[in-house]
């Protein structure tokens, strides 16, 4: 159906770009703490962050750098310190980390944009972060995707990494995209952050759409915990370097490349989800009928959401109450005698009257689902239809267990 | 301060009410599951119901009659089955019991309310409520308060109950509650459920707004698992009987009973909070500076809710940097530079930045507090400063322990 294939190489698959990750000494584990992103020319670049009014420092450096000038060359990420809550030294930290950088790459600091994820209330660690570059520096090759997506996780159990490949004018146009987050996983441990690459020939405006729509259809619909972290930023560049027609306007060409851009981001998103918190299975919630995207969203977002839709799919219980429950308090209008629930392929309730169903296999459906082996058969689906509108929405998350409650109390200070 | 005292006698405390609580036969477990509250006159009515758009029969039963006329006789709750989403059968169930009460006792079903907990999708046992209608008419009495609460809790782990009273005109004025709930604690075991008796002569109009603030400074600033249900409902009567000097306009006489009606609130709102299922404390969130108290008690929600506040909290873990975070992702402007924060009386973030502060104490003061004992000491006190503004708000929650995810897990279908 879609019209690109899978590739490998990560956000060094694009034409133009790489990345490295190192150790840099920020985590006191020892693990890569450290990754650097580089484009050969200047790339558009593209952003969104935090809603938070507590927002990192390296946030608020972000959002300045790109309503100046919408391009960039380099993204800087650090792990171990989030640099948010820290005051002025935690801005000054910033300026000084992308002038560093800027000097180690021979390009203007104005071209620097910048990451944290860590502690929130700690400031980099500046001694190791000065030391670190021109060692990060020194490792960028056009295969480093993989090191940088190894440095940019904090106690996430595995990478996320992907890239797409398709033909623009005949020749090939490609997005590469890392993430990290599991929720605020290990304590203060906050943060979603996503970096994209793409070779394709786009206009800044249309960029910043592209990825602003990819980012509600992907990112903004996951949800571990419903807490939105100070730092959770989303940065995607494009570089040009595939040659391909410029895309100036909006058609077929344009829409071709948001599709793959909102793959690329929802197959990241969805990586984070399956590696929630002590999540054993990724819940997809697909909601119809709604009056648009938005309300359906909503919707979707809120039964996801649920601590006791989540804990029910943890104790692998085919109990509908709860999704119904959770439908009824999005804040969405809709009748209730329209209201039609599935669970997997199980009918449980429709125009608003509960139906029989066989229980048992219910519950087997639910007990398959399993993310221990990260199978395509981990996704528990959940099928909500609240009328007969147009609006169809996606959301995404994870089951709630004992380990998410373990991970985030059992941490003494 | 308060200018009114705690007395006993709970929601048959005031003049002219009596209740019951009795066995019908509902419950699979045995346990009383029929509630009954009578006033022997006609009284005026007031209703806060669930916002939720899958509402339970009984509230769209409650809501047509209030909407209809100000007043009743009677509240009939009976739990075991929610009896929403439950289609017309549900509906039909409940004009049913309604005519059947009104029967018994010899007044017009038009003057009766209904309320229902227990199983979503499960429509009430017609048969047991049938039988159960003559007994709980004859179990009335003016010490029946107890019996009452006991027959509307489903998973609860104790009653609530509460009565005050002050003095109007030199004659007594009384208050009296009780009220269900610790989340949705037992698998689709949903529902807040309050009924509140006053003998003060009040205009109807007064009553209800009276009633709509207290619930938004109570039971509207609670929460356990951020799931409303489809059943919650708050039901106020006032009977007159206190034949004190009628309140029919705002002014010192108006203000103290509502303070009284927001303190007999705030009382079993608590005692939700501090029941909810897995807690071992009660956190209270008091939010200053803000614009306005909607503004206020925004944040304080959003704080008191936060899973990673919650399971910190149950880890004794003084981690300021979620309760910053939390903050931040209100949906409420404001400036972080403003930001205060004090956990007990540790100051931990002024202006904005981060202070030292003594981290081993701090965990002491969260050991303190534990519900097991159900002391007053069970209180975590969570301070929160956003700015120079006028707004106060607080919230109540608890933490959120293994405890949580094995009550809603462990249910094998």
């Amino acid at each position: 159906m879609a019209d690109w294939q899978k590739i490998t190489g990560g956000i060094t698959a694009p034409r133009g770009y790489q990345a490295a990750g190192i150790t840099a000494g920020l985590k006191p584990s020892g693990l890569p703490d450290l990754a650097l992103i580089f484009s050969e020319v200047e790339a558009i670049a593209a952003g969104v962050f935090t809603t938070s009014q507590v927002k990192a420092a390296c946030v608020e450096y972000c959002r300045q750098r790109l309503q100046a000038k919408h391009s960039a060359r380099a993204i800087l990420c650090n792990a171990g310190q989030a640099n948010a809550a820290t005051g002025t030294q935690g801005y000054l930290d910033t300026l000084e980390s992308a002038m560093a950088l800027g000097q180690a790459l021979n390009i203007s600091s104005e071209s620097v944009l910048l990451a944290s994820t860590g502690v929130i209330g700690q400031s980099i660690k500046m001694d190791a972060l000065r030391s670190g570059i021109p060692k990060v520096v020194a490792a960028l090759s056009e295969t480093g995707s993989d090191a940088a997506a190894g440095a940019i996780i904090t106690t996430d159990l595995v990478t996320k990494s992907i890239a797409l490949e398709t033909t623009m004018g005949e020749r090939p146009v490609r997005i590469g995209g890392i993430a990290k987050g599991s929720g605020m996983i290990h304590p203060n441990m906050a943060t979603m952050l996503a970096f994209v690459t793409c070779d394709a020939v786009v206009s800044p405006h249309l960029w910043q759409q592209m990825l602003a729509r990819a980012a509600d259809r992907s990112f903004n619909s996951i949800t571990v915990d419903g807490d939105t972290s100070t730092n959770d930023s989303l940065i995607a560049l494009a570089n040009g370097q595939s040659r391909t027609p410029a895309i100036i306007e909006w058609g077929a060409e344009a829409e071709k490349l948001e599709a793959m851009l909102t793959a690329v981001c929802q197959h990241l998103a969805k990586a984070i989800a399956r590696d929630g918190e002590g999540a054993t299975c990724l819940i997809e919630v697909e909601v119809t009928g709604a009056h648009d995207e938005i309300s359906a969203r909503q919707i979707a977002k809120t039964i996801v959401g649920s601590s006791l839709v989540k804990s029910a799919i943890f104790g692998r219980d085919p109990n509908w109450g709860r999704i119904a429950a959770a439908a009824g308090r999005a804040g969405v209008p809709f009748e209730q005698d329209n209201l039609q629930i599935k669970l997997g392929n199980f009918l449980m309730l429709e125009n608003g009257q509960p139906l029989q169903f066989d229980r048992t296999a219910a519950s087997a459906y639910l007990k398959k689902a399993a993310t221990g082996a990260y199978l395509q058969e981990d996704t528990v689906l959940i099928s909500v239809n609240v009328g007969n509108g147009h609006g169809v929405g996606k959301a995404w998350g994870c089951d709630l267990s004992y380990d998410y409650v373990r991970i985030n109390a059992e941490y003494t200070t």
